[in-house]
């Protein structure tokens, strides 16, 4: 897929300044808007997810984007297209996966149903901006801290051991199959902050949002491998720092922010002439442009098939 | 596809009263939120239509749907999954029917782009309930006129000359294949309506949208059939009248109001114990249940294939 070539050709098209964050801000309605396909045998297997956790990410992947722009999420309606061989049973556990990520925090309003060969869902999320500050992944100044929500690589860990045909440990398939949206340290950033802020989650891995902002924001983000939160026991994977920066959909929470306090700091934001990340390991300092994280991500999910 | 029974495992499931109209009505952030799927070869054919006219009705069937509520119709998100075949030549005249459809009214804020086999298309759409009425499918009250936006059964005829190979008369395939919403009609009702009122739009047929607000509202709606308006050329098809009634896509509007100055009324609205739609023929006078409704518009749509 060509995604980000298309994505080009949208914005070109449609001439939006709306378009680039993961939500789109309608200030004049004071609220924001996300919404994501979720396709049968591209994002998800029927052999790997019950319905019951599908419906469950559908909802979780769109609260986080919500998350992810500072906003308070409220709202979701859903939109599926289902094959003929699908049952009633499938629609029930879906939709009380889709309830219970949602937490008595969001309500599901409206759910269309149409035919088609293969499962599609879309889901839209809505959030307001009642007493919140809205991100923006252009935001990120130099002299900013980078803090991160939590840990990463536990998703992308449990991806590989599905694909490995392995049931354990079993912390990591739930953190990939059931993943938590973290929506009180959004709220934490949204309110707290003062001035302008970044914001992103990492769903398509933490070095894929470091490099979104760093471009965005025309700027360079300096990260300390050994401040990133991780799951001990991921040091038993191979290449276990690749699955910390490049594995995906651990959907934690990174942003850029003048006030750091009681936060976990994993770096800063340096002013540079040439936009991109340096990760700091213990031994080596290591400078990635756009084209490096994308050609990594691109080589870590090949792995992953 | 069983989508009735599945929306009733819904509704069920989520036991929420915001579910039932084709848009979702979230009063606390003012505003309605509708999304819905096209699916390649469930909903539209590559080979029927261009990537421009695909774009424009996705956008336009979501529009109408905000006009059936009677808000004011604002902003549009659309998230496209799409076969690897697909050249960004598509993604560009997609996203210019879009545009056209929404006609400097409607602002396009969100692009997502993922793979997939098939096309499959889901759009959402917002509107404003800023100095507007919002319907209720479940408003329709004994002593009500109904009244139409404008012709039924144009695009009915322009997808049975689609099916047949025809390309004449051209006016019939434009209707079916470039919808227009009926924002003027919908404003016209939501600003001047005092007393709560029943709209929806008529894209899965007239006869389905009369018993849809005759169930909801527990009533029986009259129609004279010599009343409801209609391209005159219709009567060379076989079967006019069915076509007038099940042929779907319209997008025309139908709304029970008390005030019905400068409208074309086509019925009014009865008190009844047994609830549905009755026609007056010229010569006759037929009552259709739900599962009448039902029946025919199965037929109907069968009949296309």
């Amino acid at each position: 897929m060509k995604e980000k070539e298309f994505l080009n050709i949208i914005k070109h098209t449609l001439k939006s300044e709306l378009i680039g964050d993961d939500c789109a801000y309608l200030k004049d309605l004071g609220i924001v808007i996300t919404q994501d396909n979720l396709v049968e045998d591209v994002h998800f297997s029927r052999k790997f997810a019950t319905p019951f956790e599908l419906g469950f990410k559908a909802a979780m992947v769109n609260i986080s984007d919500v998350c992810a722009s500072g906003a308070i999420p409220l709202y979701l309606t859903s939109a599926l297209s289902l094959p003929d061989d699908i049952e009633g049973s499938f629609i029930k556990e879906f939709y009380e996966g889709m309830k219970s990520a949602c937490e008595d925090k969001v309500e599901i309003v409206g759910g269309d149903i149409t035919g088609s060969g293969k499962i599609f869902i879309s889901v839209t999320a809505i959030g307001s901006d009642k007493g919140r500050k809205i991100s923006s992944r252009k935001n990120a100044r130099p002299g900013q801290k980078i803090v991160v929500s939590g840990e990463h690589g536990s998703s992308g860990a449990g991806l590989r051991l599905l694909c490995d045909g392995k049931k354990n440990p079993q912390k990591f398939i739930q953190a990939h199959l059931m993943p938590r949206a973290q929506i009180q340290f959004s709220e934490k950033i949204a309110v707290s902050q003062k001035t302008d802020y970044a914001m992103m989650d990492t769903s398509d891995g933490l070095m894929d949002a470091l490099s979104q902002i760093a471009q965005a924001s025309r700027v360079l983000l300096e990260v300390d491998f050994g401040k990133i939160p991780f799951d001990k026991d991921l040091k038993y994977f191979e290449n276990f720092e690749d699955i910390i920066l490049y594995g995906a959909e651990d959907y934690q929470l990174i942003a850029t922010v003048d006030d750091a306090q009681d936060l976990t700091v994993i770096g800063s934001v340096e002013s540079s002439d040439v936009y991109g990340v340096r990760i700091k390991y213990s031994d080596k300092l290591i400078f990635y442009t756009k084209e490096d994280v994308e050609k990594k991500l691109y080589k870590h999910f090949k792995e992953q098939e």
